[in-house]
């Protein structure tokens, strides 16, 4: 609790003053002002956070958490649970979606394990496992209020010690069977709706394996009746491991000034969560793609957000996060390298 | 009339069995069938267009083609006419938006003078100039019919030469003051709508500048009567030559099976003429990012298109699809890539 405690009071409002610098820097390019959009926002953004209008984003990395969740036993996902202890050594490997994006990108990834099924160690896994899967929600609390403190210690030991190794840019992925689950109970509690508004196929479910799912949902909420006024009961009664971790690694990257990309939709809830925890964590979220999920709708509205990508992916990893890294590339180089009015006589 | 109709005869439907073959190759990776989205559309796309799996996006280019137009005179544009002139040769030095994402992305830019209103040679910039600006639509057509087939036999030969020299990819772009107004006229003509739904502000025109710009765009309509099932009349009527070149350029581009990437409002009307002179040459076109402008909406919707990306940007040039590249290299390189489940055991 003591970590949680501290970096949450670690997080400071943007630089005001390298905003405007930033504006004031942008409003002399060779343009009509405000004209490259969400672009410039991203280097009033950065420079708020770096608190300079200077800013190097290189290097990057994406961190993605694993977890799996005793709500897989109810029938909630088309995949075998086994694919979670399967896929996420190839996040290092570098084969699977947002490995194969790494290596394109030139960004590093790191892999932890906050909770797979699985006795044995996983190759190129950091092990902080705090026990083999959640609980089932729709038969009680997914996790203690212990257990999801430490998945959001975790995610900020994680971030944070990934910012004092240089990295500058930091993305958050996930792997784990059944986790748009929690998700869709974690978006449903937070936007006081309805399931069935927020649920949807996942990696592949037919209709009837989305009615079966928001009824589970719905069942999970009724019995655990989490909290919303308090982020860290929702995360214990619906959440997931891997969420609390990313809620905590969006914490530790907002409390060490660094801009963290969120993914799709299971990024979503643990920026809610994380939002719930610190309001002003939010400035530091980069949103990325707006995901094929129906849930998005309420979940991008809770955090105020437009997602700038809209590909309809639905495959989670932090494959839709890591297509910003080069956006945000381009948004530098244009600030840094366009001709101004003056120079460029128009 | 010649180089356009044997253009139009050349545009061939995409290969569908190569389509199916990389569709084929697509749902054997590691991955969630169409989890990823668009960027699976894209590789399905391209391997239609090129006619194999294995295809290579090197080198890209940007053609940018620059007009001015009559109907500035009616104060439909905030910025001096001048401005075109002075910012098409900044495409070539790379200083201006599009020229300075061309150097960030290692793409290529050809600058082509349409009918620029100016008399001295424009350094860097192609000399196809038809005349000094179009006329003011709002006093009679912007163009005779032999103008309009010879802006877009202007971007059709642009097209061609550029694929000769071996690009794979083509974008297409605009420098043009005032040319908003021609683009929300044929927009307004193609979707019979009102010109106020599909008008906007701009470079940056105030709420009454823009109740002057729908009244002039309206006025230019009724006087000219463009018959929106002649395309070639649209363009005469309330086009402009730099919109022509484009649409010019896009059938070259499909002539040739190469992919054209359109960039925003700009783009969208002369998409909407080749799409309206040969329906098969949208197989060939990749729409990029969703303009800050209104009739963004009946545009996209006029060409069954999603943009990709939503970064509210309005600032043409080509500045939103050179965007794109990066997302077609990421795609390609997820197809050959990527794991298959065989591989990764997932």
């Amino acid at each position: 609790m003591r970590l949680l405690e501290e970096t949450l009071q670690q997080i400071e409002p943007l630089n005001m003053e390298t905003i405007n610098f930033a504006k004031r820097k942008l409003d002399l390019l060779s343009k009509p002002i405000g004209s490259l959009g969400k672009l410039e926002d991203l280097c009033m953004q950065l420079a708020g956070i770096y608190e300079t209008i200077e800013f190097d984003l290189e290097p990057k990395v994406v961190i993605g958490f694993a977890g799996d969740h005793g709500v897989y036993e109810e029938g909630v996902a088309r995949d075998p649970q086994w694919i979670t202890k399967a896929q996420i050594p190839n996040f290092a490997k570098g084969v699977c979606a947002v490995g194969t994006l790494a290596r394109f990108m030139k960004a590093d990834i790191v892999a932890v394990d906050v909770g797979v099924k699985c006795e044995e160690a996983l190759e190129g896994v950091l092990d902080y496992k705090i026990r083999q899967g959640t609980s089932n929600m729709a038969k009680g609390p997914a996790m203690t209020r212990e257990e999801a403190i430490r998945s959001l210690e975790i995610g900020i030991e994680v971030a944070k010690k990934t910012v004092e190794k240089g990295y500058k840019v930091l993305a958050i992925g996930e792997m784990g069977i059944a986790n748009t689950t929690p998700t869709s109970a974690i978006i449903s509690v937070f936007a006081a709706c309805e399931p069935k508004e927020v649920t949807g196929k996942g990696a592949g479910l037919s209709p009837e394996g989305i009615l079966h799912k928001v009824e589970v949902i719905k069942k999970a909420i009724e019995l655990n009746k989490p909290n919303k006024s308090d982020a860290i009961d929702v995360l214990s009664k619906v959440g997931g491991f891997e969420i609390g971790a990313m809620a905590g690694a969006i914490l530790g990257a907002a409390a060490m000034r660094r801009p963290v990309v969120l993914d799709g939709f299971i990024s979503y809830a643990a920026a809610i969560l994380a939002k719930n925890l610190c309001e002003t964590a939010t400035s530091y979220m980069i949103p990325s793609h707006y995901s094929a999920e129906p849930g998005t709708v309420k979940a991008t509205e809770l955090l105020g957000m437009e997602p700038m990508l809209h590909l309809d992916m639905r495959l989670g990893e932090g494959s839709g996060g890591i297509l910003v890294f080069q956006l945000l590339e381009a948004a530098n180089y244009l600030f840094n390298h366009m001709a101004t009015r003056e120079d460029s006589g128009c």
